[in-house]
């Protein structure tokens, strides 16, 4: 298995995904967000890159049925149900529902990923779920896909992606090849191990959401496997596997 | 001072880089090759992105005073002088000539500086003369720009950035302000300390190079602070400042 890590989302275009397991991370909060609500109960998730674009799409569901959800700088949009805190996607809000999904940098990752063979979205909270899906296919290539920040490098991101990376090779041993993304992000996440709130905590990300009082979602997004489900994106949908 | 470190050249556009220090690291191999070949007294480089342009700068100037150099494919281009080797910027072969330069990540990175107060090549080889000179500016932003390999990350242009932090660091203390990335390229350098040789072998390129016969370049790009010069790019022409 040939793992690559994509740090950042230019470094990647969809053919480079042809073929491969896609994994999407966004820990801070996208992807930890995503996996909360399905876990407590949500249909379905239809992520959406532009807020115009989910507005309109809202506006043609029967009201009880959908929730819109998202942010943009880390705050909710005007007019949303709720904005991007995992804490706020409680069963009572959202089970049963179909939640329309924006956010800065996650979504739109996977829009660029439709000629991977599946697509599946990861975070701290849920890695080893997505470790063990990924055993299953040994025989298909692993593209990492790091959501970062405004097109740019995040530490939280490539730590995750790291860990990931050290799980597939505790199981693999050797016969895993990795790219120097692959093994940078390795790097990364022996540095910090297991200390993933302090790393949130020292990342550009988490200093921003702290200062807009959003700390606590923080420590949320670093419960390392608190919730067994794969959340997978397909046909340009989200729901558990 | 902030430091951001640019993993891959698509994270910043020149208009991130404005009032601040350039400094572009392409370890393998171009930043090397400049630096040699300056430090044998080539008179000066120009930088050119394409083959084409290449020989028709060269085409206008005596055959006696200029050397057209570069890669494709890590080989030389047919019908140039020398390759990118730093091996073959000889004394006897450069001094006192024009080197027009063209090579497949490093000299493109350069046309993407002009909003920079200054754009310095930095390599492992001349890393404490680079470091010298941004300390004497203390008041001026750095920008440090990894080449990378076709878009993509390596790990030997990350690891000399995060060099180039650390020793930064030493001197500044808790005044430097880091991004993500220059933490992450730190604690990579870290990783490594000071077993380049054997960090350049594990990376891709390293080992591309490698196979096309060209490992002993590695060893020559390894001798951190082997050449006390600092190559500085400005209008066009690079030149030892």
């Amino acid at each position: 298995m040939v793992i690559e890590v994509y740090l950042t989302p230019q470094e990647f275009t969809s053919e480079d995904l042809k073929d491969k397991i896609a994994v999407v991370i966004d820990v801070l909060r996208a992807s930890t967000t995503i996996t909360t609500a399905l876990y407590h109960g949500c249909k379905q998730i239809i992520p959406v890159a532009e807020v115009e674009a989910a507005m309109n799409l809202a506006a043609n569901m029967p009201r009880d049925t959908r929730l819109l959800g998202g942010e943009r700088e880390g705050k909710k949009i005007p007019g949303f149900d709720l904005g991007n805190s995992p804490t706020e996607y409680t069963p009572e809000l959202v089970s049963n529902k179909t939640l329309i999904f924006t956010t800065t940098n996650g979504t739109k990752l996977l829009s660029k990923t439709p000629k991977a063979l599946k697509t599946l979205v990861a975070s701290l909270v849920n890695i080893e779920q997505i470790c063990q899906h990924v055993i299953a296919h040994p025989e298909t290539d692993l593209g990492i896909l790091c959501a970062g920040k405004l097109n740019r490098f995040s530490l939280e991101d490539a730590v995750c992606a790291g860990l990931l990376v050290t799980l597939l090779g505790r199981h693999f041993g050797e016969s895993l090849k990795l790219t120097d993304a692959a093994r940078a992000a390795e790097l990364l996440y022996q540095k910090y191990t297991d200390n993933f709130l302090e790393m949130l905590q020292q990342s550009q990300h988490g200093k921003y959401l702290i200062e807009i009082g959003m700390g606590n979602d923080l420590e949320v997004c670093a419960r390392v496997n608190s919730i067994p489900i794969v959340p997978c994106f397909k046909e340009g949908i989200i729901t558990p596997i």
